[in-house]
């Protein structure tokens, strides 16, 4: 059963325990725009003890450079971009070093601006993705539209990911590539997320949008670089050989059992899970012994409440 | 095996057996706004033989008062309402005979005017559907936008088909509702095809739209309406009584072996494909016995040629 960290000394004690913290941000460090209590304090806390943080999301639709914006803008100071582990990094890395896709190639993107700098850090064209002449909705469906008539016979790779601009203009085009070639374009997913929540709602996932292009071309994805995939920790592992050798002097923690602590747990991690996202503590408390988090806290905040 | 339809004493011996002729519309009578080869004259030579003929289409996007000016834009001439069987008045007339919904009570609609003229004409209010309100593409997605914060207590029912106007917000509203009161409200889809085809492509079906809102809500829909479903059947018939007690008198005539003749075969009657829609000769002559069409054509106007 999982343990509830409610003093001082089990803060110590992790001190001791831990070198890496590894953190998902949305639910764990902030809320939307609104950061959680304490929560510079804490990482000033493991900062202060040589701690290495990590920060690992899902949300494909912002690249490292607009989360590092985030954090300063939230007053989380210090945040270096190689700290950062967004889905779409992990996605274009995955690309590069995986697929090893040739730089002459482009990637058709379902997805947003994230997506699209990533893939352009690491040399990459991008079509499709935030270009405003696919932005279609109040006028009717072009079937003649270019981009649907004529494929980029340069398009080496599909890469979607959450998108809160879509249409059925997008939509379409993801599926011509998918069926294109008999359907041998590579097939990536940032994450497989079904849920996206906002302002204390529940909306469309990355997953969700996903499952539309793949029950409709009739494929499923080739990879999903997001948590709980461990490609992702595979990344953050080769940076960190010391994590890769002794993968349990680190601690995952997160707000969601099956993607954040699943992702720790297949890393051979520790984990613990915060209640500030969506996940009760009744539910933690009714997890098989196999898949309960190591840890749970009220908040993130509580590490440092607890210290002071 | 099936078997090809060639001269004209298949035709007359058709004429002998068959009292009900039902047709899917998409890829036997036209392709788009094209109309096929002697279609008008193929259906007067059945109704001078007195046939009953039976329109029933899958796309939702037409109410039936659509589908009517759509044949007489055509040039086909003579049909009645009540000749048009489509998946947005199934699914209209499912929420009013089966579901019962009280008059009262409005329908969420994600989907076009074919689904709101029916609905309406049956006596519900719609909410969502065509609503301009709701077009959202080209600005920032709105999380408080007024349908998003607020829903509508007065919604009783769920209803989803094709759209080519959809965006991130209806699907989140949609999202929203089937996640209302614990999952409560009945989920109906018009019909589950994973594509629609348009100007020699496939794009984005319904069921593909629906798979979106199903996997982000973890719901599936609770009832299907259109073709291979038997509930469209089963309203055919019980306006047909002769075809009810005797189904082989009729014969299903579509263009797509999962849907249309599925659909006739699960109704008892018999079936002919024609080759004009999206199956190959190659592929019906590959069919297991137990799901081969009964016939197949060229085209549905060589009932009519072969004749003359």
């Amino acid at each position: 059963m999982s343990v509830k960290i409610t003093n001082k000394e089990q803060v110590q004690s992790l001190l001791g325990q831990y070198d890496y913290f590894l953190f998902d941000c949305d639910g764990v460090l902030w809320l939307g725009d609104h950061l959680l209590p304490h929560v510079p304090e804490t990482l000033n806390l493991l900062k202060e003890h040589r701690k290495t943080v990590i920060f690992v999301t899902n949300n494909s639709t912002k690249s490292r450079d607009d989360y590092l914006k985030k954090f300063q803008k939230l007053g989380i100071s210090g945040i270096t971009k190689d700290e950062v582990f967004g889905s779409s990094y992990a996605s274009a890395v995955y690309i590069d070093k995986i697929l090893k896709l040739p730089k002459e190639k482009k990637v058709w993107v379902l997805g947003e601006e994230g997506i699209e700098k990533e893939l352009k850090e690491l040399g990459y064209t991008t079509v499709g993705g935030s270009d405003p002449v696919l932005v279609q909705d109040g006028v009717a469906f072009d079937p003649e539209h270019p981009h649907l008539v004529e494929l980029d016979e340069d398009v080496g790779a599909v890469l979607a990911g959450l998108t809160l601009n879509l249409n059925y203009l997008k939509l379409s085009i993801t599926m011509q590539y998918l069926l294109k070639d008999n359907k041998s374009l590579p097939f990536i997913a940032t994450n497989i997320d079904s849920t996206f929540p906002s302002k204390g709602k529940l909306l469309i996932g990355a997953g969700s949008i996903i499952e539309t292009v793949a029950f409709a071309s009739g494929r499923q994805p080739d990879a999903v670089c997001g948590k709980p995939n461990q490609s992702m920790m595979n990344s953050i592992k080769a940076d960190n050989p010391g994590l890769r050798e002794t993968p349990k002097r680190g601690l995952m923690i997160g707000d969601r059992l099956n993607t954040d602590m699943k992702f720790g747990r297949d890393g051979g991690l520790d984990t613990l899970l915060v209640l500030t996202g969506i996940e009760t503590e009744e539910n933690v408390l009714k997890q098989p012994k196999d898949v309960a988090p190591t840890y749970y806290a009220s908040k993130l905040g509580d590490l440092y409440d607890f210290c002071n």
